[in-house]
């Protein structure tokens, strides 16, 4: 028997108290029980986003929230600044020109960031942007941009700050509203712990104003038309009901353990992998902004990092991911997001001593253990 | 105890062996586990569809599918005809205006269809219509429209025809390809038994073509971009897993009934239903082409339809529908589609009498469940 572990940077694994929730006979969405159970999902999401705003939830995976984003704050021909450092990065600018966007690229190479000094100096140069977009946490490097950074630099402006929270959301720290986040992207699939299905998108006041005059066009996706079924606790097309079922679990035990406890748990969960993976010699790929949704990893020298993934889903029954892009074969990553805890770490690093070894790196077996152990014993 | 039962026009129970199968860990969507599980589903909805080219899943609701379907075959100032007899037709028209087509509305009073010669006509007299738009079952209303005519006319023009079969997939025969239906639109919780979140496209080789020259903007619909992915038996987008995995035992269930007789049993529940509503003497929304999907019904003199569906939920814990946008107060709606049988009927009628009574309209209680029972009686 080997038991399945889902250890990717998302989906992930989603706990059995959701599974079970929505295992439950289907409801409708037109009643007073669907109501109800999304009055309590909105009181949730909220919180959850760190917004007094309202969360509206689409049928969608994360990259139709962030099409929503787009479509609804802006306009064909307007200009906007993109943190391009990865895969996501790019798909901003792929949506971006789809909708005859003018872009302007503020790239940084694959497992870097892009310093909120150059997110300024573009401003600065080029009035006109409308809005920047970036990601919080760029699941294809493994880097957490700073958004924090991004938004104090944006505020004072006339653009609007875009986030792909899709795999930061209630991993990381992202404080919408007081950071003065314009738009908040996310899906169900990460942090949430959910299957994929469901996207979000939050809007600040200022973007919701620049809906109003948006001519980019939209049906599925018109925010403004959603909003107004929302605030009634209803939807406005037929919504994924059993996720929104499943939602109401994972907030209540998202609201138990506390937010700030959330954040502390991926943090010590990405320093122990980080820390295990360094005690094999191994050298992390996003050094120096390193996200605590996952970790990324450079194969062993001579060791085509596919072949480091296939190990552990054929040997382990452990789905890891490889590199996307231009860094396919060269990295490895980790997920540590969502339903995970202490011993999914300590299992995973395990495991990655045992492919190693059976790939035929000298392993020190429990070296990475070890380490994962130190930082889970450190005092909170 | 009273027995929740959801027979509404959609969403539609899920029977335990798709919700017990979506229960189940989630799986990653880029593993070969993925792939094999995509690739029986592929093939079964190819059947289920009954065409010979490739069906795009989608992770939206099925109003996500139908805008796919606008966006990626037309281009802004394109005109087209909508048939337009309820609120789904209306919702073509809405898409249609919100991507800049020139509209042109072939309209019928809700509870009536538009014949297929109205359609020759509309094309004859401007064959600058590039596409034909309508529902096949229009479940606002329970009309079934002759989709297979519009084909017929639509066929030896330039136009495409574009068929919302949310509530007719596996419901309503429906032989895309050998009727020559150039997009048909579904969705997963009417005949499919799955709850909302998924919906298809299913698009013609002259379908296809017309993508290629489309001008629409579009990124997360692109079809062309997706079909790339769904020949790998991959998605470009992170899919709907869970209602995938749902997807293979729904379509399991429906191979080993088989199709003829998957629509042979929702003509039955569909006569069933109308003999025992008449039987109790009230009449019939869609006299001419009801649809085998649900059963809309003409409240009682006097009586609010709105009551009759409350009393449905409080009294008997029973979800049904009332009527929509104009009908609103005036009809009420039985669904009967997806995972129903003569039982569910049965109840739904018995059901129904005791509503009545209860508010104070005369009842031969048992007439509407014998006039049932003839027709489940029959020789078939």
């Amino acid at each position: 028997m080997k038991k399945y572990q889902l250890m990717a940077p998302g989906p992930t694994p989603v706990p059995s108290q959701a599974l079970l929730a929505m295992a439950q006979p289907m409801i409708h969405h037109r009643t007073p029980e669907y109501e109800a159970l999304f009055t309590e999902v909105r009181r949730g999401l909220a919180r959850i986003f760190q917004t007094q705003t309202d969360v509206v939830p689409l049928a969608c995976s994360g990259t139709g929230a962030m099409e929503a984003a787009v479509v609804n704050t802006l306009s064909a021909g307007d200009t906007v600044a993109v943190v391009r450092a990865g895969k996501f990065g790019e798909r901003w600018v792929e949506i971006g020109k789809a909708y005859g966007l003018n872009v302007i690229e503020l790239a940084a190479p694959f497992g870097q960031t892009v310093p909120a000094e150059r997110v300024a100096e573009a401003l600065g140069k080029t009035p006109s942007i409308k809005a920047v977009l970036t990601q919080h946490s760029e699941s294809s490097t493994g880097v957490l941009h700073d958004v924090r950074g991004f938004a104090a630099v944006t505020r004072p402006t006339d653009a609007i700050l875009i986030v792909d929270a899709v795999s930061s959301l209630a991993i990381a720290n992202l404080e919408t509203d007081a950071w003065g986040v314009d738009v908040v992207v996310a899906g169900s699939q990460k942090g949430l712990m959910l299957p994929p299905g469901l996207g979000f998108c939050a809007l600040s006041e200022r973007a919701w104003a620049r809906a109003k005059t948006s001519t980019l066009p939209k049906y599925y996706f018109n925010l403004i038309q959603e909003r107004a079924f929302v605030v009634k606790s209803e939807a406005h097309f037929t919504p994924a009901v059993s996720i929104i079922v499943g939602l109401r679990e994972v907030l209540r035990m998202l609201e138990a353990e506390g937010l700030p406890q959330v954040f502390k748990r991926h943090d010590r969960l990405a320093r122990a992998t980080r820390a295990g993976v360094e005690a094999l010699g191994l050298e992390l790929f996003a050094k120096a902004t390193p996200s605590p949704a996952l970790t990324s990893v450079h194969a062993p020298r001579g060791v085509d990092a596919e072949k480091i993934v296939a190990a552990f889903s054929k040997t382990h029954n452990i789905t890891i991911a490889g590199g996307q892009g231009e860094m396919k074969g060269r990295i490895f990553r980790l997920g540590h997001m969502g339903y995970a805890a202490e011993f999914d770490t300590i299992s995973a690093l395990a495991a990655l001593e045992q492919v190693l070894a059976e790939l035929g790196v000298p392993v020190d077996f429990g070296a990475s253990v070890r380490a994962a152990q130190k930082v889970f014993a450190e005092k909170p």
